[in-house]
This record gives C-alpha cells, sequence and structure tokens, in this order.
C-alpha cells in the first residue's frame, strides 16, 4: 500500500480524553457513573491501572463530538471528578494533541476510513469501466471493511484469471530481481517460496505472510479497502503494522496500474519487512507521525515516499532498489539504476521537503548507506527537527504506544534500560 | 492454575532440530528436499532468516523420534548440508538441550498433554462421582482442547448453578481482600468489575480477562483442560501466557475444591497479573525455567508455590497475602496471616529448596519486600545458581525466545540497548 | 587508617555557599566585588562554568562563620545578585546540609583536624612516656601537616630502629598471610614486593605505593597527623584517597599499638586497595557519607568497622580474612578464623546498627559474598535506608563530586551513559 | 600548540611489551629475575594487576630496542615464561601496533622529543638573528625539559617586555573577540580573567590555568619545547593533555609568529577547553590516534587542523569562530567569517583528506553544527572509517588507557555502565 499525499476533510471530532481518579473506596464508580450521564456518543471507556506511584486509575473515553465546544463541556463535566483531563482530538489546537491510536485495537476505528473507496476508480484505471472488474474488487474489500486486530485474516478465493495476471507480474519482476533488487530483498524472497506459498502458480495469501513476518520481526499485515490518508497510513507503523490491498490490477493490462495492489504489497514491500533493520527503520517513521502537526506528517510522507517507496542504497559498491514503488515496477525500476535520474544521499531534513512527481519516474532519488544508519537519521529527525512536544515508544507486550510525558513513565523506562543492562552482563559472563 | 510438582513420563521423543544453511543459489530448496526425503513424521519445517551477518537461512524442523538413534541418524544426514546442528530434545543428553517452546505458538503442543485428564477427578473430588458434573466439565475443556495461539477465547455459556457456586465464592472472598489481600490485588479488583464484568452474578468470561490484562502488562490467559507438569507450566510464563481453567467447583461444596478451578484463577491470580512488578517476576520465573535441568525446574516450581501461590509481602507495616492459593482459601487466608505459621524472608536459594505439603496448610511462608525487589533476586538466582548454559530473552515483538548464544545476538541485544539510551536521553532532554 | 567512631566538636562553622549568577555583561565582576566587599574571612573565591544550559557561573566561597547568624546575613546580601543559594554548613540545618568535600583539594581543609594529636599518647601506648619517640612521632606528622593535593609525599628516612620494628612485624605477618589471608590479598602481596619495595628490610615509602595503587584502582595514599573523626575519614574515600599514617609503633612492643600505624596501613590496608572490586565497594561508602546525618555516618562507620577493618569473607569454601584491623592483629587473625566467633552473612541494613568493643576481639564477625556483591548491598542500603535527599557521584575526571540534584546534570550522566553503551557497541562489533 | 604534520624519523626502536604470566609461588620473581637477565637497556618494569579472572599478573617493559631482530629476540624468550606478548613498538609491523602511550606518565619521555628544537628557529622568525631571545627562549624551555607528570608546572618569571608584547596582544584580540568568538570562548574569557589572572597586565601562568582547566572538564596543560609530531602531538588528548608553549613570540613584531606562542595557546586553545562538549571532541580525536597507522594520523592531524586550529561554527544564525588558529590571528579571524572563503558542514570523512596551505589563509574552512555533534561524528568516523582492529577508552580514575581488545574488560566496562544504569535509577528516583 502507499498513501494519498493529501488529508481526509475532517467531519466528525473523534476524541479521546484521557484523565486520572485517585484510588479511594467508590471513586472508580462514581467517575464511571458520571461519564455515562453525559449527553455524548461514547464508543469507548476504558479503565485501567495507571503507571504512577499514587494509585491512580487511569481512564480512556472515546466519543465522536459534535464540534469543539462539546468537548470543552465534558472536559468541565470531568474536572469536578479527576486530576488533568488530556484531551486527544481532531485538530491541534492550544490544549489538545491530534488524535493517534494508543493501542493496536484502535486501528480497527480506521477499517472504513479511505480516501477513496472501491467503487469509485480513477478514469485511467483499465478497470474503471469494467463493472465485473468492480463488483469483484468490492467484494473483495469486504474483508478489510470487516477485519478487526487480532483475528486472522480471510483466505481470498482468487480466480484463475487473477492467478494468471499475478503470474505475468511474479515471472518478470523476479527476472529484474536478480540484479536489480538489494541484498535484503534477494534474500528474503525464496524464503517466501518455501514459507508463504510465493509462485507464479497463484497469489499468495496474506494471513500466512502475515505470521511470516510476525515471526521475523514483528510485523504484520492488515488488509484495507484503498488509500488511507498519509496520517493514517503512517500511524500504524508505529505499531509495525502495514496496510495490504487483498485485490489485484485488472487482467487487460498486467503491468500497470495506477494505485497500490497486491503484486505491489507483496512482491514490493513484503519482503524488506522481514529484515530487522529496515523493520526497525520503518517503524521509527511511524512513531515520529504519532499527533504530529499536519505540516510534520508532510514532511514525514515525502520522507517514506523517497525511502520505502522509492528508496535505493548502494550495496559493495553497485546501486540497488530497495523501495517499492521502484520493486513493483518494470520501467521505473530499470531507470532508477541507470544513469538519468539525479542521485542524493538520504539526509531526513532535505529529503523531507523534496518535492516529487506522482504520476512520471522521479527526477531525484536518495541512496541511503544503511537501513540502521537510515533509522538513526529518522530517529534524529524527529527528536530535534519535528514540532512534537512529547516523546513515545512501542510496548510491544501490551501493543500500546506510551507517551512518555511524566516522570514516573521516564523512570519506568529508564528501569527497563536497566534490568537490559543486567541481563547484558549476565550474558557476556556467560559467553566468557 | 497451579501444577504438578511431578513430571510426565515421556513416551514419545519431541524434537525440535535448529541449523543454518548458507545463502547460496538453490541452497534453500535443496535442504529442504533433503529433510522432506528423510524417514521422519514431521510437525513443522520453518525456515526463517538468520540473524547474523552471514545471511545464513536458519531451519526449525520438529518431529517425533522413535528413539534417541533416530535422532541421531538424522542429525547426521543434515552434517552434509549444514552448519551446526542444535538438538533441543526431549530429554538433556551431553549434546542437546531439554525441549522448550521458542515461540508462543509452540504452546499449542501442549493443548492435549495434561496430568489429569478430565474425565478422571481424583477420589476426594465432590464431583467425582456425579456424572453430569463430570460430563459438563469434560464439555468444558473441549474448548482447551481445540484453542490454538492467536484465537479469541469461546466463551462459556455457564448455567444458572454454575454462577451461583461462584457468587457464594465471590462474596465471601471480596469480604476477606478488603483486610486481608495486599495493595496490588485491592487496586485492581475494581477494574476487573468494570471493565471484566466481575460481579457475584456470574463467572466472567477468559477472552474479556485476558484482553484487560494485556491491556495492563501484556499476560493473556489460554484455556487449560487440567493439571500440566511444572515445567510445561512455567515455560507458558516466559511469555507472559498463563492458563487457566474454565470449569468450576461442585455447587455442593462451594468452598472446597481439590484442584484449581476458575475462582482460584480468576479471583487468586488474575488480579495480580495487572500489576506491572508481578509481571516482571513472573515472567522472570518462567525464562528461568526453559531449557532448565529438572532439578532446576523443581527448584523453580517450589518458588512458585511459596511466591504465586502461598506468597506473603509486608506493606506499610502490615501483613499481606498476595498468593492465589492464599487468596482463594478461606481457611488458609486467615491462618497465614495470624501468628500461626513460620515466617521467613524470601530468598529464592533457600525457599527453592523447602519442603512443603500439598494438602495441608503450610507451616513456613515466605514474605517478600516488593514484586521489583522479589523479581531481582529471581534473576540473580537463574543468573547464578542454575546450571544452564545460555541466557534467553523474550521478544515481544515476535512472541519468542531469543536465546543469547553467540555474539550476534549479544551485539543486536547491546545495540538495543543503545538505541534505547538514545531514547531516554531525547526524553529527558525534552522533559527539561 | 582507622577512625574514631565520634566526632569532634565543632567549634568554628566552616561554610561553603554555592550559588550562580547569569551570564550578562560585567556580571561576573559585579558578584565578586560584593562577595568581597563583605566582612567575611573568605578561604576561598572562585568560579567556574556551570553545567546548565542557561549559561549560568556558578560561585564557590568558603568562610569560616563566627555564628549561624553570620552565615543568614551573607546570605542575605547574596540574594541581590544570584538565583538560589546553597549553604553546605557546619550544621545540617533546615536549610544546609552537612558540609563535605566537592572537590579533592577539599581535603587540605581537614590536613590539620585531627582528634588526638602527636603530642598526645593515651596512656596505654607503649611510648607515651618516651619523648625521643614522641618527639620522632611528631617531626614525621609534619609531612602530612604540610601536605596538599597534588603534590608528591615526602619519603621518611627511617632510622634502623624503625626499621627493624617494621621487620619483625613483617615477617610473622606474613607467615599468616599465606593460609588466612583471602585471595586478592595474596595476589597482590608479590606486587607490593617487586614494585614498591615491600621486604622485612625496611619501610617502604607512601609516594611509591600511592603512585603503584593509581595505576592498579584510582586510589592514592594521603599522609595524616592521627585519628580522624568518622564524617572526615570516610568522605575521602569517595576520592579513593585513603589516610595513612606513617609513624610506626614503639620499638619495645613491636606487636602491639593501641592506635593505628603504618604496619596496619601498609600490610592490612594496601594490598586491597589494589583490587577494583575492593576499590569500588571502599568508594561506595564514601559517596554514601557525603552530607549524610550524623546518624547515617555512623552507621556507615560501624559499616566500615566491620568489613574494611574485620570483614570476612568465604572463598573457595574457607573462611579467610580481608579485614586491615585482621591482617595487622597476630592474635586477633587467628581467633576470627577459629571456630569461636560468631559468623553473620554481611547485610548492610543488620550490620550498620551492630554493637561492637574497641579494644577487645570482636564477639561477631560479618562474611561477604564478594566485594562486588558487598559494593551493590552497600549501594542499596545508601539509596534506599538513609536520609540524603540528593544522589552523587564522583567525577574522576574533574576530581570532584557532582549532587546530582537537577535535570541538567540528570541529563549530562544519562548521556555519558549512552555515550559508553555507543562505545560498547562498537567494541562488541569489533570483537565479533 | 599545534603540531606539525610530518613524522620525525625514528632513530631507536622504542618498544613496550606487554604480557601475563599465572599467579603461582614464585613466579613473580622468576620472571623479573629473567627480564633483568636479558641484554636490554631497560627503561621500566612494572608488574601489576591483571584485570583478567585468571588473576594473573601483566608485565609491562620498556626498552630501546637496537633493531627489529633484537626485538624478536627478546620476545622468544620471554616465551619461556609467559602467555601471549604484545609488542607495542616504534613501528607497525605485521604482529606489532605502533607505540602509544598508556599512562598519562608515558607522557614523560615525550618531553625532549620535538621536531624544531628551541635553538634552531625558523628563518622567517622574527627572533631568529637576536641571540639574547634565543638564549631567553631555550630559558624557557628548560621547564618543559624537566616537566614530569604530576608535578606542579613551574611559574616564569616574565619580562616586563614580554608582558607588553602580551598585553598588546590582548588588548587586540579580546576586542575583535566580543563580535567573532564563538559563544563558548565568550562565555568562559571572564572566568579565566577571575580565577587566572588573564588581564593585560601580563602573562598568566599555566600552573593556574592547568588547575582550573582540570575543575572546568579535567583537561591539564603540559609546557612543551617546541613542535612535536602530530602522533605524539594528538596521542596526550586522549589524557585530555595539552601540550603548551610557555614562552612569547618577539618584542619587535606583536601581531606576528610563525610558531605557537603562549599567545596562541591562552588566547587561543585554553577557553575552549574549559567546554564539557569541546573537551570530550578533543579528546575523541586524542583517542582516535593512539596506535593508528600513519596514514590515519595524517587524516586525523587534518581533523584537528579543521576544527581546534581553524574551526569554525554557526549559532543562533551567525557564522563564528572556535578554531584557536583563527582566535590568535587578527588577519585571519576577519577573513574567515567575511564571505570570503568557501564554508563546507563538517564531515569527518571528507574533512579528513581535505589539503590545505599552512603558510596561507585557508580557502576552505568547514563549519560544525555543535561541539556534541562533531564529537559523534569523530567518534562514528573511528569506529567505522579507520583502520585499527581494537578499541580503547580512557580510565580517568588511572589515568591510562584500557585496550578492549578481550572479554574479560569488556565485560568490566559493561558492568560499569549497568552500574551506572542503577545509579541514574536512583536518581531519577529521587528527582521524582
Amino acid at each position: 500500500m502507499n498513501m494519498s499525499p493529501a488529508n481526509v476533510p475532517k467531519e466528525t471530532l473523534k476524541t479521546t480524553l484521557c484523565f486520572s481518579i485517585q484510588d479511594k473506596v467508590g471513586g472508580l464508580e462514581g467517575c464511571l457513573a458520571a461519564i455515562k450521564a453525559m449527553d455524548i456518543s461514547l464508543t469507548r471507556i476504558e479503565s485501567r491501572p495507571s503507571r504512577t506511584k499514587d494509585w491512580d486509575y487511569d481512564f480512556f473515553v472515546d466519543f465522536d463530538a459534535a464540534d469543539a465546544k462539546q468537548v470543552s463541556n465534558v472536559v468541565e463535566q470531568l474536572r469536578a471528578h479527576t486530576k488533568v483531563v488530556n484531551i486527544i482530538g481532531s485538530e491541534n489546537t492550544g490544549d489538545s494533541v491530534v488524535w493517534f491510536p494508543r493501542k493496536m485495537t484502535d486501528l480497527d476505528s480506521f477499517a472504513e476510513k479511505v480516501l477513496e473507496m472501491g467503487e469509485e476508480l480513477s478514469s485511467d484505471h483499465p478497470g474503471a469501466l469494467d463493472p465485473v472488474y468492480r463488483a469483484r474488487r468490492m467484494d473483495i474489500t469486504r474483508i478489510a471493511k470487516q477485519y478487526r486486530t487480532g483475528q486472522a485474516i480471510p483466505d481470498v478465493d482468487y480466480t484463475a484469471e487473477e492467478n494468471e495476471t499475478w503470474g505475468k507480474v511474479y515471472r518478470r519482476l523476479t527476472e529484474l530481481y536478480k540484479s536489480h533488487a538489494c541484498r535484503e530483498h534477494q534474500y528474503v524472497f525464496p524464503l517466501l517460496e518455501q514459507n508463504c506459498g510465493y509462485s507464479d502458480k497463484g497469489i499468495p495469501q496474506l494471513e500466512q505472510i502475515s505470521r511470516f513476518l510476525k515471526d521475523c520481526t514483528g510485523f504484520t499485515l492488515r488488509p484495507v479497502m484503498g488509500l488511507l490518508s498519509s496520517r493514517d497510513f503512517l500511524n500504524a507503523f508505529a505499531f509495525r503494522v502495514f496496510y495490504s490491498t487483498q485485490y489485484i490490477r485488472h487482467a487487460s493490462r498486467p503491468f500497470y496500474t495506477p494505485e497500490p495492489d497486491c503484486c505491489h504489497e507483496l512482491l514490493g514491500h513484503v519482503p524488506l519487512f522481514a529484515d530487522p533493520d529496515f523493520a526497525d527503520f520503518s517503524q521509527e517513521i511511524g512513531l515520529a507521525s504519532l499527533g504530529a502537526s499536519d505540516e510534520d506528517i508532510e514532511k514525514l510522507a515525502t520522507i517514506f515516499w523517497f525511502t520505502v517507496e522509492f528508496g535505493l542504497c548502494r550495496q559493495d559498491g553497485e546501486l540497488k532498489a530497495y523501495g517499492a514503488g521502484l520493486l513493483s515496477s518494470f520501467g521505473e525500476l530499470e531507470y532508477a539504476l541507470s544513469d538519468k535520474p539525479e542521485l542524493r544521499p538520504f539526509d531526513p531534513a532535505k529529503t523531507a521537503v523534496q518535492k516529487y512527481p506522482i504520476t512520471e519516474f522521479q527526477p531525484v532519488y536518495f541512496v541511503a548507506e544503511s537501513f540502521k544508519d537510515a533509522q538513526e537519521k529518522v530517529r534524529h529527525f524527529a527528536a530535534n527537527c519535528m514540532n512534537r512536544p512529547f516523546s513515545v515508544r512501542y510496548n510491544a507486550l501490551t501493543q500500546s504506544i506510551e507517551v512518555l510525558d511524566n516522570k514516573e513513565k521516564v523512570l519506568r523506562f529508564a528501569r527497563s534500560i536497566r534490568d537490559d543492562m543486567k541481563t547484558l552482563t549476565n550474558v557476556l559472563e556467560q559467553l566468557g
């Protein structure tokens, strides 16, 4: 999948309120009753242990507000019961940050939120006027629409024609990979053939691939109906979740499609997500995108474009492609490695503001030294060049984002590093 | 759940072979073909990226060997293709370590492996002679038998009688908790009432509780048919997985049962697993148990007994219970906090070798300073007093165990600590 | 050297004021002028770069105040120029902490501050009535009186009689060490013979020994006139400085002395300070003593007594001595390792409150598991059981104590750990 | 001071042998006797505790070998007694590394080793034909010649003429600093005036300045007779030691000198060494230079040239100078900040190979982002782009270099990081 650089217009004010109350007898019940009595359409109420030493309870309340005034009213009422109320809202106003998913299950709320629906294909889409193709596409996207975190992704029973289209693409691309794909892509590909049913015989299934990726790096796939906004798309990377389409291009033009399809996802993107350093790099962009300003989201989307989609790297002195946009495009892959385009070293601060065309070959590509180096540069960029007043880290145990905004959380983090250092010294002692 | 201190007799030699081959053209296919050609009943073949810098592929092959000789034969044949072959086998011989789960999905192989089946209740069980109770119990354990990692745990449609039994236990125990349960238990309990349906009206469902625990600490519940061996039971804690029964005691004796039931699990164990420090402590025991010798497993099971099952702690000068065995037993809970039993400070090296009766009140209890302190002591015990020639850590991203047995893995671990330190300094800069 | 458990009566109020002013044009000159204009007898004015990001200047002003009122007056006047003024004073009042050395050169102010002067030997001292001995002793202590940090310690030209006394002690003790001294003592001793002139021919010189220790662990010796208060004596350990007498016992009784002399220091103490773990352990006590309350100083002095002076340890199953009081006493060394005294495991919280006789053999000894373990226990004790509202660390580059009392300093510390982690991963990469 | 880019011709083979022997009865004496029996002119024999767990003794033997053959012979003879012998020699042959100082006292061997002696001034030196100036210069360099580590640097009794020359330079440069010097230089300068006697009245004394720097960052000054080789000069930075001349330029031309003098050192270099980040940066270059190949030394010397001597930085949008060569040159300081020269971002890999003129203004300058950033880049350069098969760290406690070439040392380093992490978490707990 890739994403649209533009953001969708917001219609309702999806709002999350986070606040804490003290553990006192009956406190939890009282607060819950007060919330339920409010005139808001709740989509979630959760109370959780607060990770502070004060034995507080944390509340997370999601609701769709009619307008900013309603949000203010609710906050006002809550102040009677609570400590500071944090507003994670649709708009970044003075007292709130832009909404972002805190838990992997929060991604479920994006399920139906796509920029372009299956029904309305752009006029240059080879299937735009083919009602059978359009019906089939809509049929497949139903899986994405109904999918929820934690479920197995249902297999699609692909038609012979779909499998044939895949086969044509597969054979031509895998031939090109031998000389043009980066080391990591070439290394992982045979594993996908052995473990995930990759072959020119038919389209492999997302669930099997997702389990393989989970074993390798913790990445998982999630079916998607179509294009997402940059923010929604990038946010998921913070959880090592990649949105993947399941449908395939029109059979009439196997070597062309104006939108991402399963050929792009499974041949271009998937192999790299099995690489630990690339996985770290991708997640770093995702973490930087959480709660970022619209301007920063655009910068991150541009970085994403010039790396995960159109990135080049130099390996053993030779230029190779690792971007999925290149690895799923016959023409551009060869062009990118020729001497025609301009090459620049990857540097987030500069890459982030480079303009780029969407419908033509790129005039400029950025060359990464290594994925590890690229990750460190993005981390440095996020910490120093972005305008976000908080830091986050991903807690893989709870599949949730921790906002490191108070001493208690920082202390807990420091302790975990200390404990890791104890383990490391134990290990070094044992290796001796 | 708790576990039987004895181990089951081994009948087949469940064996995992781990080995690596070099990434060369066709190497992966050749190795796969060779394995398939062997005369062994394979239960898994997986090839994965090797986390070394040599671009090796790792293979994991599970099979049930008839005898040790067959294992040797297979290893012999593999040497033609591979680098060093590691044998993770049923028995700890000179050239193998005792089998242990490497991935969370490996726990699926325990599903049917219980010491005592639902059909055969011990003679002192109040339901032993009640065919209706026994049939119902077997009916419920079918869920555990069929459950696989990643699935939602099906709800049980409890009968009115079952819910009534629960209600009786619930009312009496929650009354006792006010004065006898440790701070953490009391703090979490109202959250279970609000989020997981805890009440005296009926038995709450594992799936809802498991999701709550996952949010809090990453712990999850897994249904189980009955008693497991100590090794199998403890191993699961390495993955923050707790085996929980779903059936309830016989209605005729609501305040007694000779085996763990859902009252014991959900009222005794569950609240503590929502506490981060207790969760860390429990996992520490689990990690120590992976691949441990039978002697060390017995020590760890004893430590488990005197902490997770029968542990006491001192809080604000008062003695409180945190062990689930105490928190689900009316009589022993009050006895333990009286001046009758002997109290000793928790010290893994000593606790591990303390004898204990299973069918009577404990004559000796061990008092923990804090869960954090107890965790550090268990870690120290595992690193210094156990006889295991390797160190492990849990990778929550891939839900797998990393055996830190070579420099490449240690280096990767060191890098992750370094990266965490970078994040921590970034955070401290921002908090400033 | 050892120390008197009692504290000396305070006569003048040695006071250090620490404060910061902003870097603005002429600010530094103005502040300096204001201080000089005050009616106080300054012993130091220093301005230094402040390690904050605000480009402040730090001032350190030492003066001997007549009384507490004068201190208040000075602080009052300074407030016009400065940010918060920290008072490090003779007495721990509400707004000050007990004075402690911040820089190694601050130890120079202890030079003449001893509890018992060379002139006044206790009545049980074999030299008490020998005017020649007393004159000689006073002559030697002049070196200590004039010594300042950074200087080479002048050699003493020992008399033949002094060297003979040393020889008698040396021969008898070294014989005992073969079976009674701990591994570390036995290991270092031959190095002292080769590098520092240890032999039964004559008393070795402090300067040569001090240079050797500096190479081994960074410890240095500093000559002292006699007994110091516990606080002054322990504080020096924070800088890895050990106060050592240079004079020797009376020739009439070579196997007895009621006060520490060079036999005690050089044979008992010195070898252990060449051991990295013991050096760490000793410094840990010193760091804990900085600015501690009088009660806590007494506890630390007791811990010191039962470890550095009278400590035992178990090595390869055998009990050995590492305490200098034992290693320089013929009778008690053999008694301590017999089955007569009571042995207890070293546990700072308990050891700290154990009563002990000064003039008889100890009825109770504490046995350490290892120096590393003892260090960790003392660190834990200092962090959790002492009543000091700040943390300190030693900066070996600047030979000064950093009080980690603001975010800027903590951040700088965190960065240094991060940088060390980078170095460590670089090293692990290279070793691979 | 700066240094000559060329290396001195080697005449004798200064050689250090490091080896270890086992702690067995009499082993140390036997080995010592064997060494002394060899026909070599020893300059040092030291035995020290080995930081391994095998209770080995380390030997360090310095001698001046006649030729490579003699070194081989000695090594041959030692093999009978020892484990592996490491040769740290004058030439980097297959089995040795280039000699480098391991302890701060090793710098004493450079005392008389200068490229150009005081007697022989270059022909363009304004004092070349003035016998009085030359005699005075030689008189002053005698201090450097006789200086040994740990001693106080004797003050020079400067003449009225010398002080006047200083005054002229001082007044003109300090005027320029207000607008041209970097923030750090401007911030420290008033402290030098208050604490170290900086003024236009006369030349301040090295000892006083060195003590001030020691307090700030641990840097110290060491008097030097004249130009050193790049290797010798850079090596000292690993110990935070800066070689400083004490003599001053010829009175006839106060604003010109072809060689470094005390104006250059004290006004150009000294202020920056009081800045913690700049101190770290400078030491990083020094550490990288230890045992480096001649090619790498040249690269590091070039990096040094373009940073410590001629570095620029951008602060609050304005270009400022921090290089001492600029800060002690009227003409070039103004030229460098004009729009005439070319500016490039500091990048060690590129800076290291940039050619530069010595006798004219630089055509190219490199601009650092910050000293911290520059340090990290040099560290990265040293770890990745240099050809040195070992890593080093400075142990400030023992004022020695640790070569991290075995597991035992790496483990000890890892433990120190772990212990620092414990302290950090304790501090964070306390700050909470």
